[in-house]
């Protein structure tokens, strides 16, 4: 699953900037790959790029047509297929992060034939996974994981694989959900795998490498998430981390999505993380806590790491705010 | 995915027991659903079911022909087509725990069509799972865990299950796996589901029911397998299990098909299972081991029970050699 830049960014006539999310991840990570984006009227938010047509995108080289955009539920609208198939026309192919499946509307599926293009779901892995092996393997991998889901994972390995490439080391960042694929060009959407392959894609997806390589992994949820736990246990085994980042986000009531589960404290996390992790790679550790403070001041945001950063005794930022370079330092 | 009984157990030309196991647990376990097997020249195993043909068979109303065996990979071989067919034309639906599905052969598929008949792959789930929500369901629930993979936790979920019922205990077995779902008519084959929808898979499988019913629930792979603890959970999270309990068999020196990993010990695997279990259910307990002795002695099958019921304080026992009153006593 490789997605070809240049992307042209759909948003449609979206209003809440939590909805292309997808679209604003690649504009703000892979800006180089962003031609720029497409909206209708009525749409409210921005990804930052600049407007522009289908056909003058076409005209500039934009190889990928992004559906940068989610409802709830992850359906895929009939209202938008005129877009797609117009995109698909000037010579793009589409991409789309929904549930719904491009390849499940018969009018795509046959003018991508008739065009020559491809409909890439990238929720939806078409590669044949093995079963893991648990084998060590050549180069090192850091694995963000969470107190919950959407705490900042992608964003926290983002922020860390950029450092560390500024300070000439060889990482590579390492997408593991649809916004990472659209980032990274590539990736595995892991919660989508046949719960068989959770840990042999993760396998796969961080492979022998030099041995002063780092592979940078998007986490996925987390070991405290009562629906998705194993899709993040599995990653755990699957990536060997010779090295975790905890990432929190502060002035959350309860776990993502359920309101009769509290959120597990960080040194819990940690616990949980490092006994999981030293099944298959007895020496990983945790080398540093992010946290997403985008809930308070700039000043109570300070005061909260460097209160964390004491109890734990390690590095802990805002990667947004911050950045990762205590992180890093501690890493190396 | 219902499977009709009676059952034609199709063993092919088998000369390993091992891979029969999915014909031999439904003749062990659900006989009055087996009405007999079909056996090719060179074939030395058996299920013990009476030896008959597909066409006595057909008069004597088998309505679900049994692929009862398994190569390495699960594949289905095209020799097996002009069998299958016959099958088909007898009147039978056609049932396999083949990774390589039955719906992917075109001539099965159009002949299925052609005489009203169903291809059932129970390795493939056809249903639409919903996320996990971690909310409490009425009913309790009992789940087998393990040290490892292949320890006997379908065997000690059917001995529990019928050792309940023998009591007058409302108790249904859950199947999660190809042999179970035979043995039960239903089920989910946990570790083909998409790894988003385990736990929610697993909350569907055992719903709400009466207070006093017991759903004793098949286990899946081990929180310390490299490759599978995701399954096993995620498992355990949707299962919200109010009792385990813990399978390990004897005599294994590493983990199953991983000789660089070591088996983890029955207080391992009881810490972490408690402690992943109390996500979800918070009253959750361990109710007793059952023991795989099959590799050692009567008398020491004995003296090993004995030994792990004094250091664990609970009932230890063969569910095979010395059925699982001792564990159905203290569960109740």
């Amino acid at each position: 699953m490789l997605i070809t830049p240049p992307y042209l960014l759909f948003i449609g006539n979206a209003t809440d900037p939590l909805s292309i999310k997808m679209a604003r991840s690649a504009a703000d990570w892979s800006p180089e790959k962003c031609l720029g984006e497409y909206r209708l009227d009525g749409c409210t938010v921005t990804t930052g790029c600049p407007v522009i047509s289908i056909e003058a995108a076409a005209r500039e080289g934009a190889k990928s047509f992004v559906l940068g955009f989610a409802n709830s539920g992850g359906h895929l609208s009939p209202e938008w297929l005129p877009t797609i198939i117009t995109a698909l026309d000037a010579g793009m192919d589409i991409v789309s992060g929904l549930h719904d499946k491009l390849t499940d509307f018969p009018e795509l599926v046959s003018q991508a034939e008739k065009v020559g293009k491809r409909l890439i779901d990238i929720r939806h892995p078409t590669a044949r996974f093995k079963t893991a092996t648990g084998g060590k393997r050549a180069g090192k991998r850091l694995l963000a994981v969470g107190t919950d889901c959407s705490v900042g994972k992608m964003y926290t390995a983002l922020a860390l694989t950029k450092a560390l490439n500024q300070r000439d080391v060889k990482a590579t960042f390492r997408a593991t959900g649809q916004s990472g694929i659209l980032v990274a060009g590539n990736g595995v959407a892991i919660d989508c795998v046949i719960s068989d392959f959770i840990s042999g894609a993760a396998e796969g997806l961080s492979p022998a490498n030099d041995s002063d390589h780092w592979d940078v992994i998007e986490g996925q949820g987390s070991l405290s998430h009562p629906a998705f736990a194993g899709v993040s246990l599995g990653l755990l085994h699957g990536s060997q981390p010779d090295a975790l980042v905890v990432c929190h986000a502060l002035g959350r009531s309860h776990m993502r999505g359920l309101p009769h589960y509290p959120q597990p404290s960080i040194a819990h996390t940690i616990d949980l993380n490092l006994t999981h992790a030293r099944l298959t790679n007895p020496d990983a550790k945790v080398v540093g806590i992010a946290v997403n403070t985008s809930s308070v001041s700039e000043q109570e945001a300070l005061a909260v790491c460097q209160r964390l950063a004491e109890e734990f005794q390690l590095p802990c930022a805002d990667p947004i705010r911050h950045g990762v370079k205590a992180i890093v330092d501690n890493l190396l």
